[in-house]
């Protein structure tokens, strides 16, 4: 039994300071989603201070959206300065089916097994070697058909693997939950899936990475449904997401998250 | 006589993947939109992989507002994918006077022959070799000014132009609409008319072109038309924008797109 | 006694074009904010046009934010032509103590002597030379902390330091102000002090430079107090932000201008 709202505490408490290295869409969107949480974000690329920035940072996530290879270059530093650390980092495989260029990114970020990894499920499809049927960066096979991809994948990086969708889907590759929090407004606001991954990234700073990647779904989910409650469309939920991020209580997030062990 | 929602009904159906290589400051909000309409975005850029990604892609936006020499043959690399596929793509030129670089990738990008260009008046009297008194990205001549640029424009690329100001103005060089959707807010909001390129683009997918582009400014400019009505000011208008996007039924728009014969 | 509203009133009138070449994070909501004072926005960055573009515009903002070598290069080469017109050029020192390449690329900066450089307490000390407890981009000690080195660092230049705060502290080395307008909310969103320094340069155009920067203090935090009197959280505080600074007219402003000779 996870007692979500101890994890959202105890992030709000650390209020870590979250370095991503993401896309051009999510920056803005994401640094707004962590301040909402109450972790503090910072946007740094450069490989001429990459690894420096990130042994200042509690947590790393990254998000190959955009990346060319000297982004990558710089995730791959950034991503050795967390696990000399022994400090959490989330990897985001965007789209990871569409070209050779991320799938041998995702391959080099892979080898230095992330702490976490979220994905869709045919994303999740491509990074255990299975075949996705990838289109664009939304779409895919639903979480059900990655449920023993995102197994495998766990047990060869020995880390954690989520999968996102209607019912998010967590494991370790030995324990598992189902997380199934959350709005199909969602999936019609830009950049919600890669904001997600830095909440967890700030959620597993100190904290038991399963839970707490359990916990970060949740409380995304259930502030989703706050904000959907409100909402006229996809540009209102906006909004009204941040604000609902923002006024989630930890007593709140306890009573709302739908996280059953799978 | 077009019949604007019979050319949205048949963009949703479609829900065409469109790849963008747009300015920095336009990604989120274009990706929004494209969501809004019912179609699905993608932003890709790197020449490791931008050919390899426009082939699975079904229309492109290309916008050279914040282009360096990697980016613009980034550009042309995707827009030549589209051209042998038969694909459409977008130009948008902004702020095209004002340097020799833009002038030149421009001139570099036009020789590929867009499916649609769509500038304001300055930029459009720019591309065809007249005088446009260009300042910054946003000023420029009335649209009427613009009218025998536009014609000599679509005549030399045998293609679609479009101009946009209060009323728009759309030709293929033989055929012309005027399209008088839209509200003044529209231009105290930043990427609107980047964003609308993404939606044109979405829209030629499958249709024809000149009715399609008409199609998409009379859309775009209802829902603009709605969310001035519940607005306080630019900054309410955004949200407020892409949920009436979101709403836009294609009896609503064929009922309340204004376009005219030219 | 500093009648704010002029300010507000003469920048208006000018509408002056800024250039910025900002962080990725900042550049979207930066352009809607100019666009919603009443000035109008550029975003441009390559080296292949910097300086042309820049020659073009009446105010410039940097910011270190995101840069790498390329974009610094790009940052000093629009300020020398800022310089080169005796026209205004804000500095925005984000985050300056975590790396060195921030170090040394704001030293250069510096060398260029900004027309006005604003920062948190912790950044200017940072750039004064004196030891700041930086903590990512958003930290750092009291403005108090840092007048003596805010009146060093303008004496040094010649020019104007502001630190912002709860209570903004500006100065030229020998006269000063406290501005108090403002609100906790706009420390829930991300880049509003970014964007502030681009209002800031836009107040300069033309006017004198101390004066002017309070006046866009003040103008800037009274937006802040009248959407956090509409705000729900962080969230809605952006478009009711954005909707405030449309709608603040000179009156308004000159009457809740909380500006004081310190």
């Amino acid at each position: 039994m996870i007692a979500a709202g101890n994890n959202l505490g105890k992030m709000r408490a650390t209020a870590p300071l979250v370095h991503n290295i993401t896309n051009y869409v999510a920056m803005n969107f994401m640094a707004n989603v962590l301040l909402a949480v109450g972790a503090s974000p910072a946007m740094v690329h450069a490989r001429e201070e990459v690894a420096e920035f990130a042994a200042l940072a509690q947590a790393l996530s990254v998000n190959i959206g955009t990346a060319d290879p000297e982004w990558g270059a710089a995730m791959l530093d950034a991503a050795r300065v967390m696990n000399d650390h022994a400090r959490p980092w989330v990897f985001d495989p965007v789209g990871v089916a569409a070209t050779r260029f991320r799938q041998s990114l995702s391959k080099d970020l892979l080898a230095l097994r992330p702490t976490v990894i979220r994905g869709n499920a045919s994303e999740i499809l491509t990074l255990a070697g299975m075949t996705g049927r990838a289109r664009g960066v939304d779409a895919g096979d639903s979480v059900d058909a990655a449920i023993d991809a995102a197994t495998a994948l766990a047990q060869s990086t020995g880390r954690v693997v989520a999968v996102s969708g209607p019912v998010d889907y967590v494991t370790d590759g030995t324990q598992s939950y189902r997380v199934s929090n959350g709005h199909p407004l969602m999936t019609k606001v830009t950049v919600m899936g890669c904001s997600l991954n830095s909440v967890i990234a700030a959620f597993c700073v100190g904290q038991p990475v399963l839970e707490a990647t359990a916990a970060a779904l949740a409380s995304y989910g259930l502030a989703g449904e706050a904000a959907a409650r409100i909402a006229n469309g996809p540009g209102s939920f906006q909004p009204a997401f941040l604000d609902a991020l923002a006024a989630q209580t930890p007593e709140a997030l306890s009573e709302g998250a739908r996280i059953n062990r799978a």
